[in-house]
């Protein structure tokens, strides 16, 4: 992609009301544009970006068997009575249809896959099921302050599972750990992220949640020394879970667990028969006796995860977008466009490399070369490529790794991803 | 994918709501599943045809310049307020946020994408520029009866474009007609598609419908005889207007154009300077003159495409899907799943295609072969392959090309798609 022809621009003009660090970097950078709190639109670098977040969270769905549709945003009222959510969810937008009939806007989607499932399983044999979908969510929160990491329209996966037994659901519910656990090491948050034990309602003893460690993080969580897991707040005091979770627990350890600030970026659930009996699902088991499925949902929002690795993945100068999801792989910088050594060094470059299947953004722009050195470390593409008049005359290039800073000057020949 | 495990079931339960003809089939065959009047899932299946056209539309958009976003659903009502239209579009759904705040459900994104661009372009050298997106709309229709042909909540390509000319403008509208002509054509629908000139408004003598022809179609369209084109009702009195579209007319020659009833898939239309200047977008020219760009927009259902495609391309045994568009290429039915040849035969032919990255929607279930067959034809995949228990020991495959209905035998070597 040109540069001088793209749908963006970065700026310095950043509305007080933005106090979030990610909303910060992503509207500098032109990734977003915030419509009103909570709200924002995605400009082409930003879609790329969350596109590829939702790719590899898909991949990862499919990978252990969940299948993907798309739910609608508009709800008509009586599915919501009927699980006593249109009153007691209290972010939950609600307006008049046609006829003046009350609709919801999707805030989650329990009470739309529990009775699509109805006309699809009706026997052991259709289970189990998994199901998901990537879709834009409502939730009319009070306070949206937090860029992309708390919206009132918002990005999410969502998956719902369907089961004959109990064991046949914690099977599938340890499944979706690996799955989470592999989409967040694609996002660079492998190490950050913590398996976290949470209340778990009538139907579980624990929910789990899944917490990246930053220190803008909204949570704070209890981490179990030399593992990947932690607690949250609402558990630490409940000694019988804690029993339950900590290897050779003894009363009082608790008080050795270590407390880090965390962004809950995903979060798993066994909800039991609570929906499948609300709505009436059943299938027939193999001994021909009527039972409620036991289900399970899995959330992640591929918008919050854009948010949190814009915020922990990012230093003075801007973003640092991990190469899986990068807006670009190398953004290619010609400094005096208007030399013809630059001007065919740069073309060559990005033809050839765009011939290769390489995303290459291209700063052709008559600009100063303070603003397009600016520009690259602010979009934080993984690699620049650096033609200047002097380097072009001696088909050199200065090849920068944005994370480490880095610098080599090379031969065209010797660049990597060249042929 | 195995019909065994597929999130879907073909029925003959179809509410008595659902008149159309698309909704009739999309449901029976488990594609798509109403959650209200104008309201759908897509299912499994559904979804894999909605993303094909979608990928389509995004090609030929992308393929005449026009760059990607995604603008938000939730609009703040100031943006509305500002070219009046909160009060004059009557579709627009209205609902409270935070604070009492008055917001509307995106029904189109003029009011968006204008403010938008204001950070974005400013000089001359920013134009022209075309960006798209392609989008859940919502509009409160009073009547939904036609399954996914109106929607209160669709699937919506919406292209606008920004030029600093007239001349500028009317060269990028000729190529985006241009577009949608691929489009429809690569969705099998090019030769039934007709360019139709409608009524222009303020800013143009014309604008643009694309109206395929089908007696199911709401509108009817006057086609000018040995072309691609029409005249719609609202300019066919116009006897100025038709002077400028029908080649040599003369006074009365619109009686003797043809009538035919047709669905609108597409409409274009030249915006000129009416929302930039509402909100005040302006550029400064190359004589340093400041100006309001002259707009265009162009929009294009996907949703409402595959509802036409349904409806259009179906016959008495259900859907035919074109190749292109396809939730797989090939169904592959096993009839006596018990019986170890076949068996063995159908994994072979499934394994091997897949290996090769071709689609396969292999029925493996324990059913009757009618049941198969009905259901194959229903879904309307391009190609079934049938292997029953003689067949699978003399290593032969019946090949049938849903379309036509023809049917040969072929050894597995044979099989078109087999290396």
């Amino acid at each position: 992609m040109r540069r001088s022809v793209l749908f963006t621009k970065t700026t310095k003009d950043i509305s007080k009301d933005e106090v979030s660090r990610n909303a910060q970097l992503l509207l500098r950078a032109g990734m977003v544009n915030q419509l009103m709190a909570g709200v924002y639109t995605y400009l082409p670098l930003g879609l790329r970006v969350l596109n590829r977040i939702e790719a590899i969270i898909r991949e990862e769905m499919d990978a252990i068997g969940a299948q993907e549709l798309i739910m609608p945003a508009l709800h008509p009222r009586d599915i919501w009575d009927t699980t006593g959510r249109w009153e007691a969810l209290d972010v939950l937008f609600r307006l008049k249809g046609a006829g003046d009939r009350d609709l919801a806007l999707g805030a989650t989607h329990e009470e739309v896959v529990t009775p699509l499932a109805q006309g699809i399983i009706s026997s052991y044999r259709d289970l189990p099921m998994a199901v998901y979908q990537v879709q834009t969510k409502f939730r009319n929160e009070p306070r949206a302050k937090s860029g992309l990491m708390r919206g009132r329209e918002f990005r999410m996966k969502d998956m719902y599972s369907f089961h004959a037994t109990q064991e046949d659901l914690d099977a599938f519910y340890d499944q979706a750990i690996g799955a989470y656990q592999r989409v967040y090491a694609r996002l660079g948050l492998g190490e950050r992220t913590l398996l976290t034990f949470a209340s778990g309602g009538a139907f579980s003893k624990y929910s789990h949640e899944f917490q990246t460690m930053t220190d803008s993080g909204e949570d704070t969580v209890y981490r179990i020394p030399g593992t990947q897991m932690a607690i949250n707040e609402e558990i630490i005091g409940d000694q019988e879970a804690l029993a339950g979770i900590i290897p050779n627990y003894q009363k009082g350890d608790e008080a050795t667990l270590s407390t880090v600030k965390a962004v809950e970026v995903g979060n798993i659930f066994k909800l039991g028969t609570r929906f499948s009996k609300a709505f009436g699902l059943t299938f027939t088991d193999r001994d021909g006796s009527v039972k409620n499925p036991v289900m399970g949902c899995y959330g992640i929002g591929p918008s919050r995860m854009m948010g949190t690795i814009a915020e922990i993945l990012s230093d003075d100068a801007g973003l640092v977008w991990p190469a899986a999801i990068a807006p670009y792989t190398i953004n290619l910088i010609g400094l005096r466009m208007d030399d013809a050594g630059v001007k065919s060094l740069t073309t060559r470059l990005y033809d050839g490399w765009r011939a290769q299947g390489i995303e290459v953004l291209f700063d052709d722009r008559d600009a100063q070369a303070g603003e397009k050195f600016a520009d690259a470390d602010l979009l934080g593409c993984p690699w620049q490529a650096i033609v200047g008049p002097k380097g072009a005359a001696e088909g050199r290039v200065e090849w920068k790794n944005r994370a480490t800073g880095d610098k080599s000057v090379l031969a065209e020949g010797e660049l990597p991803f060249t042929r």
